[in-house]
């Protein structure tokens, strides 16, 4: 990277290898408006990249490699789940953390992993958070946010049983989430940025009569976010603050529990958004959809997630690196 | 009615009159595939009728009136909820139910009621559904469904906390709900119909690590309901079974909790839908959106969710008067 290459650089690794993710990531970094934007350094085997980008039927070279010549991809049967393939995902995940840590890049990417493989390779992964925060020795809070096009989703709490949301509520946690959501965004170039906030009970509790945590947690969690200078509004009924959303009013929703956020984003074509993990401190980015088993090596792997997911994270890195 | 009129017969109470129910009311029985489908009595005021006809600047008279003369429309300040306003509402409909129960009528529709309006004239009133039991005298299992185009909505448990859905869901329930949804839109014409069920966890409880409900409670209920020869598909993910019901694949969605189909059913556009009351020994349907005070006397009100609720009224009069 020459004095005069203002781009930031990313490390991108490869996801598992039995699905689409190496001929997404040959798609991806071949793409112009990405290589404007960032420098990337794709992390794994090279002859894994090199078959990913023949079934892409993609030229451009990778214009930064490691090689960590971990698989030899005669080895994976395509669409199947396998220890090799979910540990060579994780070697090539672990390689982009360090190489941050390290300095040699400012944000992390990675095409899809399959939750079964990275299982099979490491029988106590959880999810892409908890192995984040392991494999760099980060203590803090970190936390997932669900990004289409100008939408984000937070929520204060995740995989957890339904019946459970009400107890792990708390006007803490709330405020957390409405600090992280807010620095997120702040570090993507909203500003200010615009928080709408969901309420937990239908109808948002209707005065009490369905609920009270509107009135005991969620009111009070606002009311001290907004006075700590957090743009936080709400709460607003689960039902209609994503259609606030989606009508421009919010840029992104924090919810209180899993599906409320899901089954709004999922039904607005989430399968085309981003995933980042934020809270860290460095952004993390991925495609939102999956590893596509039955469409792996037709060349076929709609390249929109992953160029939405690398220019986020370009994004990021370079307004973090501004200040 | 002659002899020869084969068309059902509705009774459409006024709802309203400070909102858009009266000029929505002229709207909608004026359309000519409205009065195609059904012979409509309108229930009312005939003074509140005809100040609504003049605003919509609609021409047809109604083919039959039941003019109650319970309300001076200068009595209504435009845009207020009010005790008078709420009473008209609640003599209108209570004379629409008593017309079907008295074999003048074979459904019910009303044009939108104002909670508050409605509160002020009978403190005790708490929703349409409990209101109409009482009022007709039914003990049995009445549940409202939320209709859009070609996909309904219809849940288990409604308006209650969120964190007593898992105690108010059994398998009795389930299955009941099931059977509700099955008639109703057999009654609708859905022969057979297609209904898929949503699970009540994040990832559907990922096989138990996000919650037992799925295991304990929803799949036995699923199958009992098969055991009965109910349509019933499921539990899938509540992210994803309105995904796959929008594509195509089911034409009614059972819900466990209230914003889970709300979430769902108005990012689609339900104000532009339908909600009918079912279970009872009639249709009543109305227009899903509300009484939209703030464009009340303009003449602009929509008339496409009132025209949808007549002619879903309308069909499934005629199929029941069929067998």
């Amino acid at each position: 990277m020459s004095a005069s290459d203002s781009r930031p650089t990313l490390a991108l690794a490869i996801g598992d290898p039995a699905g689409i993710s190496p001929e997404l990531t040959a798609k991806v970094i071949a793409l112009p408006e990405v290589r404007q934007a960032a420098k990337v350094i794709v992390i794994g085997d090279r002859r894994v990249f090199d078959e990913g980008a023949r079934i892409a039927a993609v030229q451009e070279k990778p214009e930064a490699f490691v090689d960590l010549g971990n698989l030899d991809p005669a080895s994976i049967q395509r669409g199947v789940a396998s220890r090799e393939g979910g540990a060579s995902a994780l070697t090539n995940y672990r390689k982009a953390l360090s190489m941050v840590s390290e300095g040699q890049a400012q944000a992390v990417c990675f095409t899809p992993f399959n939750k079964q493989a990275m299982r099979l390779a490491h029988p106590h992964y959880d999810d892409e958070i908890r192995f984040t925060a392991t494999e760099i020795g980060f203590d803090g809070t970190a936390t997932e946010f669900n990004i289409l096009e100008g939408l984000w989703n937070a929520r204060v709490t995740s995989h957890i049983p339904l019946k459970d949301v009400s107890a792990a509520l708390s006007g803490a946690a709330i405020v957390e989430a409405l600090e992280l959501t807010t620095h997120a965004l702040a570090a993507a170039g909203f500003n200010p940025p615009r928080v709408g906030v969901a309420a937990l009970n239908p109808h948002a509790g209707d005065g009490g009569n369905f609920g009270r945590e509107e009135i005991d947690v969620i009111e009070p969690a606002v009311r001290a976010a907004r006075a700590k200078g957090l743009p936080a509004d709400g709460p607003y009924p689960a039902d209609t603050v994503f259609v606030r959303a989606k009508a421009g009013q919010f840029d992104a929703v924090l919810t209180m529990y899993h599906d409320q956020g899901q089954i709004a984003m999922k039904l607005l074509g989430f399968d085309r958004g981003v995933t980042l993990l934020g809270g860290f401190p460095f952004p993390i980015c991925t495609p939102a959809h999956g590893t596509a088993y039955d469409i792996a090596g037709q060349g076929k792997a709609n390249v929109g997630a992953a160029r939405a997911a690398l220019l986020l994270a370009a994004k990021m890195a370079a307004v973090a690196t501004r200040h």
